[in-house]
């Protein structure tokens, strides 16, 4: 069975060329990070390749290791920016995996103790919430 | 805050040496990957680095990179070995993020339409069934 084609009309294709706003919270080569807006809980954010990847059954083997070099920088930011207990990493793969955007995004979701995630795709968050904390994590990252 | 040390007694690591045994699904030389003995969909697999990591904190570059390869191939063998309509990958760190064994590991849970996840280490699936679908997965990989 063929793959579907990647739609470049996807809402994360729109982030990536400056069509859509983001909370940007890191950017380097081949990566682009920035606030989930329905968060799953606070500070929440999204790891994604900036070439064109459907998910990782379709994802090339240099963008594919950027975004796991990225994630564990994440990771390991958002542990310290909210003094989290413990981080959740997620990825999904096509509608009955979980998928809602075509374009591969890694979840990077700070956990603490006796705090359940909220649901996929909840309720929108506040946007200064959202600027706040994408704040704390990029001061976690250049410390 | 010092992270904890890894504890080469894990059941992951006994299995890594041989000392528990698993249904192994693929092996090179940077990862490992066998059967969740609980899974929380047909097929759930889980693959690991060879190397001593508790988790994505504290893993080394180049067994991340690796454990990211074998995840994608994974990804795509079980697709096809279960004609799955999804994947979804969960990577847990530290208790609150819903790690329950101290060696990384990446899930990897074919998906299907209308059938939800099983509960994270719920129930154990019969030794026989474990078998079949690593023999599935390792016909896809060979394929």
């Amino acid at each position: 069975m063929t793959a579907p084609a990647y739609d470049p009309e996807n809402i994360f294709a729109k982030i990536l060329r400056g069509d859509l706003p983001a909370h940007k919270v890191y950017e380097d080569e081949a990566t682009f990070v920035f606030m989930d807006i329905m968060p799953r809980g606070d500070g929440h954010c999204l790891v994604i390749p900036k070439l064109a990847a459907r998910n990782i059954l379709d994802v090339d083997a240099e963008s594919l290791a950027a975004v796991a070099r990225t994630t564990q920088k994440l990771a390991r930011a958002v542990k310290t920016a909210f003094s989290a207990d413990g981080v959740t990493v997620q990825q999904f793969n096509e509608t009955a995996g979980g998928q809602v955007v075509f374009h591969l995004h890694v979840h990077v979701i700070p956990r603490f103790e006796g705090v359940a995630l909220k649901p996929h795709t909840g309720q929108m968050e506040d946007q200064g919430v959202l600027a706040a904390n994408a704040e704390k994590i990029r001061a976690a990252l250049a410390a």
